[in-house]
C-alpha cells in the first residue's frame, strides 16, 4: 500500500471513531482517560525504550544536547505525563454545555449546546510528551486525535499511540479515537493539511516556518497557533522601577515561550531616565539588546555598550526566543500601537503606565488576542487563565483567539423543540395534535 | 492601473479603515448607519436609474422575468432597504461586550472582550439589496465591509456603494470602511479570495458552486454558509397528521431558501400508513417527489403516480430549491441518522415523533448546525432565532455555526490587568511599586 492509502485508512478509522465518541457521556471519556494513564504508568520501560532509540539517533544526528534532552522520556517523565492526563479527566466536559439558550416568542425552546469538532488534526515538533496531552485533550472534548509529531520522536509516538489505542479497547471510547499519521516524510504532512471531508480542524504547533506552511498548504480549516512577537511598551506614566521588573520577568523569566516579550517599546519622555538603568540591567540579565538609534545613544551611560547592538528592520518583526530583545524608543502611545501593528504577531503586548487614560488607549487600539496591564507578557496561558489545560495559543480571530483550552476544541449545535410549529408568511402557526 | 492594483487600493483602504473603526463607540456606528438610510432615500432616483441599467442589461441577455424581478430596484424596494439599515441600528452593539471575566486567584483582573473581526470580505449573488445589509451588519459590528456582488448588479452595486461612501464622510465612521471589489471579472474575487493579510474573514453567500470555489480557492479564512439538504425524518413514533404539516411546511412554504426541506425519510413502521396520505397532499401542493423503491410502492395508492419519479444515487444529495423533495423508507432512527450523514449538507434536520427517547437520540447523533424536534426546518434563522439580523447561515464547525448574526462577526481579545504582576517559576510575584 503507499503512504496515501495508508494515510486515508488512519483518516477514515479517525472519522468513525469520532462519530462514535461523540455522543459519549463524560464517564466514559474519563474513564477512558484513566485507563491510558494507568496504561503508560504500567508499560514505562517500552515507551523508555522506544525513547531510546530516538535519542540514539538524534545523538548520532549530531543533535544538540538541550535538544536531546527535550526528546528524552524516563520512567519519572512518563508518571508525569500520566498525571496530565488524569488532570484532563478531572476538568469538567465541555460538550453538552449549554452556551446559550431562551423560549422564542412562538413558544420554541432554542438551544445551543457545545459539541466536538470531529477529528482534530495536530501537526507538532518536540517532545513526544504532546502526543498524549493532544491524545487526552482531544479525547475529553468529544474529539478524535489524528497525531503528526516530529520525525525525531516517531519511535516514542508510536509506542506511545499504541499503548493509547491498546488502553481503549477496553474502554467505551473506540480505539480508533486517537491515530498517528503513517509515515514521517514531507507527504504525511500534505495528506493531513489536504485532508477535506476527514479532518475538522488542524492546529499545527511549532516554530512559525511550520505554522505558515501549513496555514498556505491547508485544505482544511486551520488554527493558526502561537508565534509570539510579544511587545511590553513603557508608557510616560509607567512607574519607572515596575516596568523594569516587567520587562526583565517577560523577557528573561523563560525566553523560549511564545509569550515571552521579543520588543521593548519606551516613552520619548521617560527615555532619558528608564533606558540607561534597563540596559545595566539586561547588560547583567545576560540579555542582547538590537536597538535603534535612540536607544542605542543610552549604552555608553549604561555602562552595556557590549550587549547593545544596533538593530535592523528585520530585528523588530523577529520571535527571539532566547536571551535577544529588540528596543526602540517611540514619541507617543499611538506610535507605540502603529509599531506594534507593523512588526508584532499578535500574540501579547503589555503596557505599562499609571494613568487610566493610557491603559484605556491602548487595551482599546492593539488589536492582539492579548494586552496586559501593567503585567507581564508571561501571563497568556491556559493554565494561568484557569482553562486547566491548553492546546495551544491562537493568533488568529476567527474561532479561537489566545488560549485554547477544551471549549476551543468543541463547535456547537442548535436544537429547537416544538409541538408542530409551522413557519408561515405571517408569522408561526401550531396545528392541533392529531392522533 | 491594472485590476490588480485596483483591488489592493480599496482593500488597503479597507484595512486602514477598519482600524479606526474598530474603535469607535456605539453612538458613532449608528449615527453614521442612520446617515446611509437617509441618504439611500433621499437618492432614491439615482439609485433606480443606477439599477435601471443593470435590469436592462439583463433583459438583453434574455435573462427569466422571475430573476429580472429579484433585480430591480424602484422607491419602495430602496425605502425598505434603509429601514433594514434603521433596524440594524436599533441592534444592541456587540463589540466591548464581556464574553467571560474573573479575577484570577493572583488577583489579575481577566477579561475576554468582543472586538471587530477586522475586514470582511462578501462574494454574493443576487439581489442588490444583500450590499447594503451585509455593509450594515458590519459596519455595526465594528468591521469595514469588501463587497463583491453580482456582476449582472454591478451598476446598481456601483451606485449603492457611492451613496454609502458619501453619507460615511459626514460621520465620524471612514467612509472607506464600505468597498466595492473592482471589476466584475472571475479574477476580481480571486484578488479576493488571495488577499491574506488584508481580509480578516471571506464570507461567501450564495450556491454551491460558488461556495465551494471560494473554500477551495481562498488563501484567507473562509465562513462557509447556506447549501441547505434538509431532512424530515418522519420516526415511528410519530404524530402522523402534525409530520405532514411539518413536512409540507418545510417543503413549500418558500422553497427557494436554503432551511426549506429537500429529503424526506420515514420509518417503515408507518410507512404504509404516512406515505400514502404523504404523496396525495404533496401531489396537491405541486411536489415531484424523488423516490426510492419502497416510496414509489404507494404512489399508486395515492392516486399520485404522475408526481413521484424514480430517485437517483445523486438526488439525495441535491438541494433543489424547488418544489422537489427526494424521499426514502428507513430501518430505524439509526439508518435515518445514516442517510443523513453520507448525503445532508449538515445544515438542519427535523424529528417529527412523540418519543422522548427518539428525540434525545437524534438530537445526539445528527451532526448537524441545527437539529428539529416536532417543528419545521423553516426556523434555522438569525431573525427567526431573535438576533435581529443575519449575514449567513454558516454549514461549518469553526467560528460559528447555524445563523450568524452580528455576534458572530466579532473575534474576542483578552484583558488582564495587574499591578505589576511577574510570574515566576513558583507562582506570582508582585514587587513593591515604586515612585
Amino acid at each position: 500500500m503507499s503512504e496515501a492509502d495508508d494515510f486515508l485508512k488512519v483518516a477514515h478509522a479517525a472519522r468513525a471513531a469520532a462519530t462514535e465518541l461523540a455522543p459519549l457521556p463524560r464517564a466514559a471519556k474519563d474513564a477512558a482517560l484513566r485507563a491510558i494513564a494507568d496504561a503508560l504508568v504500567r508499560r514505562a520501560a517500552e515507551i523508555v525504550e522506544g525513547n531510546a532509540a530516538d535519542v540514539a539517533a538524534a545523538r548520532e544526528a549530531g543533535t544538540a544536547e538541550a535538544m536531546i534532552d527535550r526528546l528524552r522520556l524516563d520512567e519519572k517523565r512518563v508518571a508525569a505525563i500520566a498525571d496530565a492526563v488524569r488532570q484532563v479527566a478531572d476538568l469538567p466536559d465541555p460538550v453538552g454545555e449549554v452556551v446559550r439558550g431562551s423560549t422564542l416568542p412562538n413558544g420554541l425552546e432554542l438551544r445551543q449546546v457545545r459539541v466536538p469538532l470531529g477529528v482534530v488534526g495536530m501537526i507538532y515538533e518536540g517532545r513526544p510528551n504532546v502526543t498524549v496531552d493532544a491524545a487526552a485533550l482531544c479525547l475529553k472534548s468529544g474529539n478524535a486525535a489524528l497525531l503528526r509529531g516530529s520525525s525525531s520522536a516517531h519511535g516514542s509516538n508510536t509506542v506511545l499511540v499504541a499503548i493509547m489505542q491498546e488502553a481503549l479497547a477496553g474502554t467505551e471510547v473506540p480505539a480508533g479515537a486517537v491515530q498517528l499519521v503513517p509515515g514521517v516524510t514531507r507527504e504525511s504532512v500534505t495528506h493531513l493539511m489536504r485532508a477535506r471531508g476527514l479532518v475538522d480542524v488542524l492546529i499545527p504547533r511549532g516554530g512559525a516556518s511550520l505554522i505558515n506552511s501549513v496555514v498556505e498548504g491547508a485544505l482544511v480549516p486551520v488554527i493558526e497557533t502561537g508565534v509570539g512577537n510579544c511587545h511590553v511598551y513603557v508608557d510616560a506614566d509607567a512607574d519607572l522601577d515596575l516596568a523594569l521588573e516587567i520587562l526583565v520577568n517577560a523577557k528573561v523569566q523563560r525566553p523560549s515561550v511564545c509569550n515571552a516579550a521579543e520588543t521593548l517599546l519606551v516613552h520619548a519622555g521617560v527615555a532619558g531616565e528608564f533606558l540607561p538603568a534597563a540596559l545595566a540591567r539586561l547588560a547583567k540579565e545576560g540579555v542582547t539588546v538590537h536597538a535603534d538609534d535612540r536607544v542605542a545613544g543610552y549604552a555608553a551611560e549604561a555602562g552595556a555598550a557590549e550587549s547593545v547592538v544596533p538593530a535592523t528592520e528585520e530585528d523588530f518583526g523577529k520571535e527571539y526566543l532566547s536571551l535577544d530583545i529588540a528596543a526602540a524608543v517611540v514619541d507617543s502611545l499611538e506610535d507605540a500601537v502603529a509599531h506594534i501593528r507593523r512588526y508584532g504577531s499578535a500574540h501579547t503586548e503589555s503596557i505599562v503606565t499609571r494613568s487610566q487614560r493610557a491603559a484605556r488607549r491602548f487595551v482599546a487600539l492593539v488589536d492582539s488576542a492579548a494586552v496586559a496591564v501593567n503585567a507581564s507578557t508571561r501571563f497568556t496561558d491556559g493554565g494561568e487563565f484557569g482553562f486547566g489545560a491548553e492546546i495551544g495559543i491562537s493568533t488568529q480571530k476567527l474561532h479561537a483567539r489566545g488560549p485554547m483550552g477544551l471549549a476551543e476544541l468543541t463547535s456547537t449545535k442548535w436544537i429547537y423543540t416544538g409541538e408542530g410549529h409551522l413557519r408561515t408568511a405571517t408569522g408561526t402557526v401550531i396545528p392541533p395534535t392529531g392522533r
